[in-house]
């Protein structure tokens, strides 16, 4: 199933988890009180909650309660469904406790920033405050001039996880979207750590669903590519990760205790802007897209602030 | 005044907002309805919220109220007040939004460390996870070997801020506290990034309190030490710090909003244990104390896990 987080554009009331049936968005609770009406069972008495942030808490109940749904509106027409273009969809997950960044894990990413291929896997981090959705203009601040994409397989994670086996790293995995890992290269590269071109407010994309694990079960043979304003430039596959899923999730959680709803963003393929000859920036106006095969696209656009 | 995050040690209520009066934690909402029942004012009325997470999201309101309570506090007996054995601190901000540190900003630890002196401050950061109260353990894990200390300076913010300048930034600071930035030695250097070495599950103790802007003038010249098992490692003072804090917050919130109960940790002079000949890192039983002048001490055990 896809999962979204999204607002009613002509409402005023905040934003509510949804998922996808088709081309169209169902309110998850409204549809798991349906359900309850009509089909009484433990999953169908959860309180299943609207909000997203409580969604996530909650974990692994949570997704359990909602794969439950998803399956009664496959079978019976949903009360209320709406039309996508009568929400806005917002980042799957809005308020992670985490978003942790994988950097230089293609091999041909590595060779065109001219770095060399890490022993261990490169890790670093954004802020929430960075963190927009599918539909959201990504903000080109004065301070930079050299902002570019990054188009990236990302993990949200499903369940609490500490040191978890490379096995059983399936077991805490929510599902999988598309972020775009905007980077600020000349703020990212004037100290040695790359935080400050990295967690810009407002730049970094991510969604538009999540689709669950049970939905994308090899996650390590998708197309990834993005555009700049149509022009194909990043164009690779996520078999060609370095350092795949399972083990990411088993280095980091030796480490770092992950929590529900915390995003992994598992590196970009080569192809970004600043390793053209020459290199190209994005500008005010531009659009920037990015699609991986079984989740979808996204395409936001470019404005100076 | 000193905010504080406190739990009865024989309650098991959640943890709740404080104050210290001497050297007794008042609880702040009960002190808050005692002053309401006696003097009404607009400050009396505002529903100073117990929990510590949403004390900090409210910012600024909830520091004016804090304020009057302590002033009322002060003239009047509190009906109920802690011996400071009856309870246990966690850290002044249990959930920032952001953990913000800068790396190399005090001349003597560039030098001690092998570094150059960085045109603009180095950001990193730390995630929730490593977060701990002033009386926790420190957590060592067998992933490391060369687990170290970093006695710092931590700035609060108190309302939300962005493209600050550098004469208004005190405008947007609650207060002050002190924090270890305990770094993993050989995994912050193992890969071109420092956050795996910097963000392990329980390893950074902040505390015991946070010291509002009022009580604590001149952050500028403070003394700082810390001692390993009652020897002296580090002593120095914050008016070593290359970018002071003004810069700091000024440079921050240019590229980064900051919310109400974000730390920023501003680096740490030298005398770390990397840096002594032999390099000495933390064992199990260790202790490790943090002094600041204004401010107080904060002493924690090492532990392996």
């Amino acid at each position: 199933m896809k999962l979204v987080n999204y607002k009613l554009k002509y409402d005023f009331a905040p934003n509510r988890m949804g998922m996808m049936l088709y081309d169209n968005v169902v309110d998850l609770q409204q549809a798991s009180e349906q359900m309850h009406e009509n089909e009484v069972t433990k999953e169908s008495a959860y309180p299943l909650p609207s909000n997203p942030d409580e969604f996530f808490a909650q974990g692994a109940a949570s997704l359990r309660c909602a794969e439950k749904v998803f399956s009664y509106i496959q079978r019976n027409q949903p009360k209320l469904q709406y039309k996508r273009e009568e929400v806005i969809l917002g980042p799957p997950v809005p308020n992670p406790s985490k978003i942790i960044c994988v950097g230089i894990n293609y091999a041909d990413h590595v060779a065109e920033m001219g770095s060399e291929i890490s022993k261990f896997p490169v890790l670093f981090s954004k802020f929430n405050n960075a963190l927009i959705g599918p539909e959201d203009n990504i903000h080109k601040v004065s301070a930079t001039e050299k902002l570019d994409y990054e188009a990236e397989l990302a993990v949200v994670i499903g369940k609490k996880a500490s040191n978890v086996k490379k096995e059983e790293v399936f077991e805490y995995i929510a599902g999988y979207t598309i972020g775009n890992d905007t980077s600020a290269r000349d703020l990212q590269k004037r100290t040695v750590q790359w935080l400050q071109g990295k967690s810009l407010d407002h730049t970094t994309p991510v969604g538009p669903w999540l689709v669950t694990k049970d939905e994308l079960t090899d996650p390590a043979n998708l197309s990834i590519q993005s555009f700049v304003n149509g022009e194909k430039r990043q164009s690779s596959n996520t078999k060609h990760l370095i350092f795949d899923i399972p083990y990411l999730i088993s280095f980091i959680t030796e480490l770092i205790t992950l929590n529900p709803g915390d995003i992994i963003l598992t590196g970009t393929p080569d192809g970004v802007g600043m390793a053209m000859t020459p290199p190209q920036f994005l500008q005010d106006g531009d659009t920037v897209r990015v699609e991986i095969e079984g989740i979808g696209a996204m395409e936001n656009k470019i404005i100076d602030m």
